[in-house]
């Protein structure tokens, strides 16, 4: 009775956490976003695979909603000092992405084992397991797919975390592209977890960014399609809105809806149920005309209570007994 | 009427310092050793470079001789989580070499810069820059060179770390080797600096680890016995002692004698002159039988005052107007 729940970052970790409230932890497998990766400095970097081991490890900065608690910031402090003084043309130093003194430990792992020739697969269960994770963490990949964004205005693509954190997500978009989705394929675990659990979630996280790398892998849309009754997404908009992010604003830009009306026509065609929050109980005649079943439950996990409440009605609409 | 002084880490730091008393520093070129060079955590490591950086921006930690004074140490503590919980035959993670908080700015900005295809004589150059340095620092060779240390006991050869920092330059040694050497060349900025200097220095560094892979390079010891006149040597060895490290209990494992004698052996093929402490004058003649003039000046830079007396003899001796 496995659920397999498929995570981008802050809005998938705190699923999880409440997930962890109505169903076994080690019956439970997260597989995430590693389209967000990127490498700084030299070194690894998984956002949205440490930000679900973080919060699921109760380590998250929970005022941020990234990084660790009681962090320090002196190495980036430190690193101004080059930043300044790069030659034109240099992009070394970049100060725009944080990384605090305690998190780098975690980079710095990742970096060591994955030149060792570990798997992002190994690297992020010895990880997980060093924070005492019981659930199962499963990088979507291990290969490499970059999330390229297309910015309108300055009409050039960058890598997600250019436009995500470098811009603040406060510039249109006006392309979403999985560079190497192409070629690079789910790991056996992964279509393995999919295959096997009697649940699938898909995360309330941002559908085009966070959610839609996972499915642009090889086989994915394809298992899930054919598992369509099992599977249950939450929708990451509440009223019109974005919980985190910037997916009401990529939706519009985009050409799609931010409502759940717009969330439902992405998932259709993989997902049965789409889970809303009763802010939004009025479009539910359209979501069913999109195709899919409704279940109008408190969505925004503001306590714990709401939280384990959502997970229960999230695995009782994929016909799990809870 | 450029100095050019080859250069290991600590000895040769203070060294320097002590030269920008008597000699313009814009003047002053140090070419330093990278065969002590490595990675970890996929960042790229120059302890001597950084060393005498940061010795001569007056930011070293004067206590331990090594890295950033104010350091914090909040990345490697936080290490010690993965460190404990590697898998076996697994080497990523090491807690046994210290990167502080804010000297790891500089090692990301060396790793980025490489990455970017600058040369690690660029990097060094804007390193030092950086730090406000007017002494020009020049790494030995563009190449990759690495010292390897053979260890009596263990019976094995291991990187220069391994042996200086794992083991705590604690077990005898039997053999020392520069991995690289035979196909690396020193850069064309070094071998000018060396054809051009007034006068070449042998810094106060350990001659078979910090010395030797720069004279292992192609070219550098025929030019240094070309110009040998205008060499001084200054001894790390006074009164049968290593002012600093292992290299005295080197000397005699590799069947030298740790003496003035057994540097004047060394170094008689590419320097006319050694630079000895007044505790070692009585061996003066058994210099001199090796084939080096001899200059008796305090050479333990305790004061600053002996430390500009020592470079005023020391420039002097190359016959250079100090």
């Amino acid at each position: 009775m496995s659920v397999a729940v498929l995570c981008g970052g802050v809005g998938a970790a705190r699923f999880l956490r409440a997930l962890a409230g109505v169903h076994p932890t080690n019956d439970t497998v997260g597989i995430v976003n590693t389209g967000d990766d990127t490498v700084l400095h030299g070194l690894s970097i998984s956002p949205d695979i440490d930000t679900i081991t973080y919060t699921v490890a109760g380590a998250i900065d929970p005022e941020r909603g990234w990084g660790l608690r009681d962090e320090t910031w002196r190495a980036m402090e430190a690193l101004a000092r080059y930043a300044e003084r790069r030659p034109a043309g240099s992009r070394a130093a970049p100060t725009w992405f944080n990384l605090g003194d305690q998190d780098l430990a975690t980079h710095f792992y990742r970096t060591a084992r994955l030149a060792e020739g570990a798997t992002l697969t190994q690297v992020t269960a010895e990880i997980a397991a060093a924070w005492g994770l019981q659930q199962h963490l499963l990088p979507m990949s291990d290969e490499r797919v970059s999330t390229m964004v297309g910015l309108r205005d300055e009409g050039v693509e960058v890598a997600f975390q250019e436009y995500f954190v470098q811009r603040r997500h406060s510039v249109p978009v006006s392309s979403v592209r999985f560079d190497g989705a192409d070629s690079a394929r789910p790991t056996r675990q992964v279509m393995a977890a999919l295959h096997d659990a009697s649940a699938i979630v898909v995360a309330p996280s941002n559908p085009l960014v966070s959610i839609a790398p996972i499915r642009a892998l090889t086989g994915i849309d394809e298992l899930l399609a054919g598992r369509r009754e099992q599977v249950v997404a939450i929708s990451p908009i509440v009223g019109g809105a974005a919980l985190k992010g910037p997916a009401d604003r990529m939706l519009v830009e985009l050409g799609m809806e931010a409502s759940v009306v717009g969330i439902a026509r992405l998932y259709a065609s993989i997902a049965a149920t789409l889970v809303i929050d009763p802010v939004d109980a009025a479009l539910a005649p359209q979501i069913e005309a999109a195709g899919m079943r409704v279940v109008i439950t408190e969505s925004v996990m503001k306590t714990a209570d709401i939280g384990r409440e959502l997970a229960r009605r999230t695995l009782a609409a994929a016909g799990m007994p809870v």
